[in-house]
Order: structure tokens, then sequence, then C-alpha cells
């Protein structure tokens, strides 16, 4: 039995309250989620928000390995025809070879929401589907609200159903809109669009509402179900959308479903992290699968039980989907740890080399202290390189001083900073103001570097983020800053750890500037440009 | 039909990483519960936790008006005999009219953590529950990884729970101990116990590993459990124990399941957050029935349509769980959705009233700018009442300086906050270090303010959340910062955005101190505590 995963974190899962990508954020994912094998990524709806449009126009500039990079749309405005409607133009426009197009199942809806009668909705469904094959897009169409509508008027939900099937759409998905089904009424459901119109392949779309989201979609593959749409970590509207994570790790390990490899279902935790930094959202430790207490083991009968034999307290083995068993009472953790914690970046650390252990004593403080690579490549690497000695040192700083100061309630405060390096011999003393403090350092680093190293004109800060971390409360606690960095060809992400903002900012900023000067030497060395 | 609830938040609950409830916690958690109307409270494993025993003494003290109290512990040591096992006596000891005894299905259990024969194993469950039975208690069974067991040893799993029934339990309880049990092979399991034990009593105790606990309790209810066993806010070990506050509201408003009273299920989301500040744990604002964005709508589509009929996007009307629905206002929403926000605040607008079209024209900059009231409804608040002429001054900012200095490379910067307000007719000049310039003049300013309004000293703040906008690239775009913030009361969000992210910080943090000295007021004068 195979199953295609349609992951539409990048579409359904930004309408969680508060979840926002930027472009760039969901080009990175867009990346992430094809390295994990996903078959379909819903990109998002460019009929309805300009900034999808420069998604799908951004993708095209990237190599997809294995995903159907997918926009998303309605059915044409009841008013308009599918020539002249705005949202279909914008759904041929995106370019995707397949397009996934969403009508209306419950009478409800098509007279509160469309506003328009029962035969113009089947109408719009037939005549969308049509349209769009005829411009020759793959035609994925989700019947919204289908379970909702079945219960309401069983023969109307399947006659819109059939409207899509007769115009082409190669796959039919229900979708549980409002999350409230249980699963003795969605497997009834499932059965009767079965047997009505057999042979067409299905899919579900579930939300999670009544916290069934995970088992509603299983239970529509046991059902025969060919696709399952979700999101990673069930982020979406409400109370989110069918946990990928949570479904593919069952599917695979389960139930016996040819859905991802096995080699990268070792990568479920990794990605599921990646896009949960990204977001900025605090991982959840109890999370199915890929949370940080999934496997975790407190109670000492738990402990000697699960280390004679883990199947004792534990249903899958954790390496499976990049997790790992965590023994809670001791200490045993460290150096195993961050061994795998290197793997995972391709670093082959052995027992007996004393710049690998380095690299693990360094990597384990730095972890202590809230540091965190998984979105932050470029620090990683340049830590790799200094333990091993290949770090060229582009200059030295001797010392900065930040100013921000505001003289009247209602006024913008000024900030300044100053900043003294010394590069190869030479001292550089700089001053700048900024649009804030961090910008005012940058700007005064910059001024002081770009003098020895032109080709940091070239570079631009893409994305900036700061997470507080657990421990003293407030503004007092710790912070995590990430910067992302671009330049003509590259994007990489450098981390930086203090109580302190503009310090974090620093490191972070100074790592970026040291990425991009190694990086260049690199490639200029290797002649390759990635 | 009708089912009880057994909740174990405070025995099973309490393996959870990072989760500890005092005695005094835990009583004050049973009080709620047994006042929300669950049929059974686990308190503890007197076996094995000392805190367990001050439990069952103290909660003596207390009228429990609905819910039996029950000790939970293990069937007998395999060396010792009912009479000299001191986990039996202590049960015994905790005095409660029931008590829950767990036994091993799995003939993998029986080997290698009782360490003791199979046969053995039957003769341990008979005699404890028999001789608690002998003692006067009545006895609930829990079948540990029955699910497992059974799946493995068929027969002997099923021989198991006979030697409970035999004994004399009440009601036999079937655990899916590891969470990892799809939903369909449960319902084969469950169906085979109900032929080979007709007439008894079955139970369910499921966790979440798979992430279907919600889902296989309730199929357990629809195959015949009368007793269902799970956790407040499904908290408990790995990744937590079935969620009643999910089970409860799908059995009482889908299932017709008779449970808890309509009047009682009013209180679930207030139990469930009641025992989240217990804990100190944030709650998760997805979580379905009772998170904070469970009934949360942003897109305008959406708005719409449930504000014509709430059934297009809910499946349950929220105020049956005593939750209610949010319209969320981002840049998303249009003039009806900051109307029906100002309502929340009890302030209703008109087209016609002036002051009405100053609120919109300023949430519509303010949006603009970059502000976003998602997440800070204190903001919003203070703005309303702003507008209304409502706003008591609490102080004036004269001016504050930010210094943050580094003087070497690996040293660390040292940040200071110097600040002038003005409160009544009195300045107050202060000056305070911190961990980082927030940090810094968040000191600076409690310090000018705490002699004046001492009540701040209570609040603290319990999140800091920054987001760089999209416009500007880099360090030198606009941040939004989000500060949450919380007393022993109450918990709010608060906003502020600039290109300088102490300004910003700045921002949020005075709105977030306004904001506890006008809802102080505002409860002084209702006279109510929220």
């Amino acid at each position: 039995m195979e199953v295609k995963i349609y992951d539409t974190t990048l579409r359904d899962g930004t309408q969680a309250e508060e979840f926002c990508f930027s472009v760039d954020d969901k080009i990175r994912i867009a990346l992430k989620l094809d390295d994990l094998g996903v078959h379909y990524i819903e990109g998002g709806w460019p009929g309805s928000n300009p900034k999808d449009v420069g998604f799908f126009r951004e993708i095209q500039k990237y190599h997809i390995k294995n995903a159907v990079v997918t926009a998303f749309g309605s059915t044409h405005h009841p008013a308009r025809t599918t020539t002249s409607d705005a949202n279909l133009k914008s759904l041929l426009d995106a370019g995707t070879r397949t397009v996934a197009v969403f009508g209306k199942s419950w009478t409800v809806h098509v007279h509160e929401a469309l506003h328009t009668t029962l035969d113009r909705n089947l109408e719009l469904i037939y005549d969308s589907v049509a349209y769009l094959r005829q411009n020759g897009r793959d035609v994925i169409y989700d019947a919204e609200h289908f379970f909702d509508g079945f219960r309401a008027a069983p023969d109307y939900a399947l006659a819109t159903v059939g409207k899509a099937i007769d115009a082409g759409a190669e796959c039919v998905v229900l979708c549980d809109t409002n999350g409230g089904t249980l699963p003795g009424r969605l497997r009834e459901t499932f059965q009767a669009v079965k047997e009505r119109y057999p042979g067409v392949s299905l899919g579900i779309h579930a939300h999670n509402d009544s916290e069934l989201a995970v088992a509603n979609s299983l239970i529509a593959v046991e059902m025969g179900a060919v696709q399952v749409q979700g999101t990673m970590n069930g982020i979406g509207e409400r109370c989110g959308n069918a946990n990928l994570c949570s479904i593919i790790a069952n599917m695979c390990l389960k139930m016996g479903v040819e859905c991802i490899s096995t080699d990268n279902l070792k990568k479920l935790r990794q990605v599921s992290r990646f896009i949960l930094e990204l977001a900025n959202v605090p991982s959840n430790r109890y999370q199915p699968f890929v949370g940080r207490s999934a496997f975790a083991h407190k109670g000492g009968v738990h402990i000697s039980a699960v280390e004679r034999n883990p199947i004792t307290y534990e249903h899958i083995d954790p390496g499976m989907v990049g997790n790992r068993r965590r023994i809670l009472v001791s200490d045993l953790s460290g150096r195993a740890a961050i061994k795998r914690k290197a793997a995972d970046f391709g670093l082959k650390l052995s027992k007996t080399d004393p710049v690998a252990m380095q690299v693990l004593d360094e990597l384990k403080e730095l972890e202590n202290q809230g540091f965190q690579f998984e979105a932050a490549e470029a620090s990683f690497e340049l830590l790799v390189n200094k333990a091993m000695g290949k770090t060229k040192k582009y200059f030295d700083l001797v010392g900065f001083r930040v100013i921000d100061q505001k003289t009247s309630e209602g006024g913008e405060p000024v900030a300044e900073a100053t900043i003294l390096v010394r590069v190869g011999g030479q001292l550089e003393h700089t001053a700048a103001i900024g649009k804030g403090p961090v910008n005012a350092l940058d700007n005064a680093l910059r001024k002081a570097l770009e003098k020895f190293y032109p080709e940091l004109k070239t570079m631009g800060l893409s994305d900036y983020k700061v997470r507080v971390l657990p421990g003293l409360p407030g503004t007092a606690a710790k912070v995590r800053v990430l910067i992302e960095s671009h330049d003509d060809k590259d994007s990489w992400g450098t981390v930086g750890v203090s109580h302190d903002i503009i310090e974090a900012s620093w490191q972070a900023l100074v790592d970026s500037l040291n990425y991009k000067m190694y990086k260049d030497e690199k490639q200029a060395t290797n002649g390759d440009s990635k």
C-alpha cells in the first residue's frame, strides 16, 4: 500500500495564530520538506495572499528533487466565469504542474459563505476543475467540509464530488474542515464515498479540533485513502491540522505503508524542529515521536526495565525517527548525545581523536549555554573549523559601545555605536548611528571592515530572530539570536546567545560576516558555487 | 450510556517531565476535580512515594462531594505474601474506600521487570485483589500493557484478567501503557476481552505516544467501556496520558454519553488552566476545546461566515466548555473584526460614532506600522480606553539612556540604563544595570515606579518575543516585541513596534505595567477577582 504525503504547512499551517513565515522562510522549509521526501508541498494561496505569489516565483529558481510544488485556490467566483476569475488566473500564474482547488460540499456553506445556489455551486466545481485541466494542470480537488456536508445532505455532498471527478480531478480529498468528526462517522462517510465512486483516488484532510486528526487520517488510510494532507507538527488554524510527523511515523513503522524511506524517516525530528525554529515558536516537549520528552524515562523501575529491554516502555525505537531515549535521573546523556548531534551535521567523531574531543567538549558547553545549531549551520561549521585549526581570523575586536537615548515620551530614540577593531596590524575606529542599537553596531562594523573586505558589500541580512530561553524570568532571561544572511548565491544561518541582546546579536553578526568571507574563499578554491 | 471518569492527573500526570505538585497543590487540584464532577480521583501511589502518603492523610480533612478518592499500587512482591507486603499495606493505610491495583499482562514484563514466572504472576494478581477485597476495599484492576501483552500471548493476557475478575475486581481497565496501539488493533483486542468475559465492567487507560490516546479512549467507549482513565490536559509520562478535557467534551457533546453535567462542562476550561497554573507550565494555546486559539478566527472570509452562522467554522459552541470565540485582529481582517474585538472589551462601535472612528483609524495606522494585537489584548484594551478618554496616566517619561559596552573580544558586555520619570508632580531619576540593555531599562523603570505603585512587585514577565517585520532588510528592519506578563491572578500580552529593539521593548513594557495598574483598579472597583 502506498500513500502520498501532501504537506500544507506553508499554506494551512500559516493560518495558525502566531505563525508567520517570510518568503525566504517558506523557501527554506520547502527545501527541507523535499529533502524529507514528502510528495506534495502546498506553497500557498496566490489568489488570496500577495506574499504567496512571491513564493511561487522564487521557488522556480531552486531544484526540487522529489516533491510536487502545488498552488492552492478556490473554485471561481459565482459572479464570474473561469476566464474572468482573478483567483483561477493567479492559480495558473503560479506556474505549478499540479494545483489544488477547493469547493463547497455543505449546503450551509453554499448559502451562507458563497451566497449562491446549490446548482450554481455544482457548476463552479465542474467548470473550475475542467478549466484548470484544459490549461494542462493536474488537479487535486479538496472537498471542503465534506463530513459536515455529508451529514447534512449526503446526496448533495456526493454530487459535488462527482462534478470534480467528471471534470478530471486526479484525486478527491475529503476534508474535515471544522475538525469535529468522530472516527466512527468518518469511517461510515468514507465508505459511502468509496461505494458511490469506486476506483476514484481519495485523500483525507483532517483538523484537530476534537484531538482526533491523526486517528481520523489513519482510519481513512485503512479505508483506502491514497493521499494524506496535514502539516508538520500539526500547526494550523484553531487547534491545528493533522500532524504529519505522527502520521508518517505511524504509517511507516506500524502500518507497513509505503510512504517515505527508512533513511528519510530518521530526519523527521530534525525537520520538525527546523520548522518550529523558523517560526520562532517553542517546540512541544511532549510531542509524540519527535518531542524531547517522547522517550524520556523518569521512574527508576522504568529505567532499569527499558535499559534491559527497550520494548518494555518504548513503542518504537526512537532512532527510527531521529529521536533518542533520555534517562532523566542520571547524567548519562552528555557525550553520546553530542556525538549524535555532530553526526547530524556530517561530522564523524571517534573517541580517540583529540580534535574531535575538543569539538565535543565545546559543543556540549555551548548547548548548555543555550546555543542551538539546527537553524545555524554556518555557526556550527565555523565552530568545527576552529577546532580543526582551519579558521582564518579576519579581524579582532578591541571594543564596542552602544548608546540608545530617548529624550521625550513621544520622541524617537537615537542609537549610536562606536567600534574599535584590528585588521591585520591596523586599528580601525568607526562610529555609526542606526535604526536601533543592533543596526548601529552592524553599520559601524561594516564601515570598519568593508574597507578591507569589499565583498561584504554583496551580503545582506534577511532575517533576525530572537528567542527567550527558559531560566531567569522576563527581560533578565538569556536570549538566542538567529540571523539569516544572504548574498547573490547563498543563504546561511548563524546564532548567538547571551543575557544581553546586543551581545547575542553581535555574536551572530560576527559569525555571519566571518562565514561570508570563509565561504567565498572556499568557493574560490573549490571553483563551485555551493 | 453512562461512563465514569477516572482522573489520574495526581498520579500518572506527575510522571510527566517538568511536572511536580506539592501536597498542597494536590489537595487544591483534587477539590477542583471534585467540583468539575469527575467520578474517581487517583491521588497517588503511597507505596512508592512518601509525598503521596501525606496526600491521603490530608485529603481526609476535606469534604469531597462527588468523587471517590482512590489509592494506587501494584500487586504484591513475588517474594512476599499479601500480609507481609509493604506496598499492599500502604494501599490499605491510605484509607480509601476504593483502590486501584495494577498487574502484569505481558509475558515480557513478567520475565524482565517482575523477574518471576508466568504462574506466579497469576497468583500475585489473584491474591492481591482478593486480599484487598477481604479488607473491605472496592478494587479496580489495571491490566498494565494489556494490548502489547495480548498481541504477544493472547491467552496469557486474558488469563491475567480472569484472575482479577475471579478475585472480585469491580472493573478491569485495559491499559495501553506504551501508547503504541493503533485504533484497529485496539478495537479487535477489546472485542476479544468482551467475548471472553461477557458482562464484566471494562475500562480504558491510554497513552499518547502515537497521538491516538483520545481516539483510542473514545473507540473503547463505543465498544462498551464504562470507565475512562486519563489526565487533565493529557499530562503524563513521555507524551502524556489520554487527555480528559477532550474526552469529556467529545463524550458529552457528541456521543450522548452521560458523564458530567452540562453545567459542570462549562468549568472545563477553567479547571484545565488552573492545573497548568499550579504546575507552573504554560498552557498550549492550540489545545482542543480549552485552548486560547481553539476558537480563534483569522481569515476575513472565515470571520464574516462565522459571525453570520457559527457552525460554518466551529464544531461546537465554545461556551459549552467555558471557552469563547476570538476574532483575531490582524492585517488579514477588516473593520468587522475590529468592531467585534472592541465589543469583547465592552466597547460598542457604530459607524457614526466619531470616537469609534478614531479607534478604527488609529488601529489601522498601528497595523500599518506593524503592530499586531492578536497576542496583545492588553495593549488593545489600553488603546481603546485611551480613545474613550478613560486612560489614567500613571507616569510620564522625561527620558532614558541605555549604554551597552564591551571592552574585549572575549569579555562580557556591561549594560546600564538611566531613566527620568515624573509621577504625580514628582521627578524620579534612577539608574540600574541589568542582564542586557532591556533588562537594565526594565530594572531602572521598576526602581522608579515601585516606590509609588508597590503592587508592581507582584507581577513578572513570563515571555518576551521579538519578530523582525518585512521592510528594511536585516538589522535595520522594524521589530515587533511581544511581552507576556503575569501576576498571581491573570496573564496579559502587550506589544511594541520600532526600528529600535530597545524602544519596542520599552513600549511593550510600559503597556504591561500600565495594564497591571489599570486592571487592579478595575477589579477593585468591580469587586471581583477576574
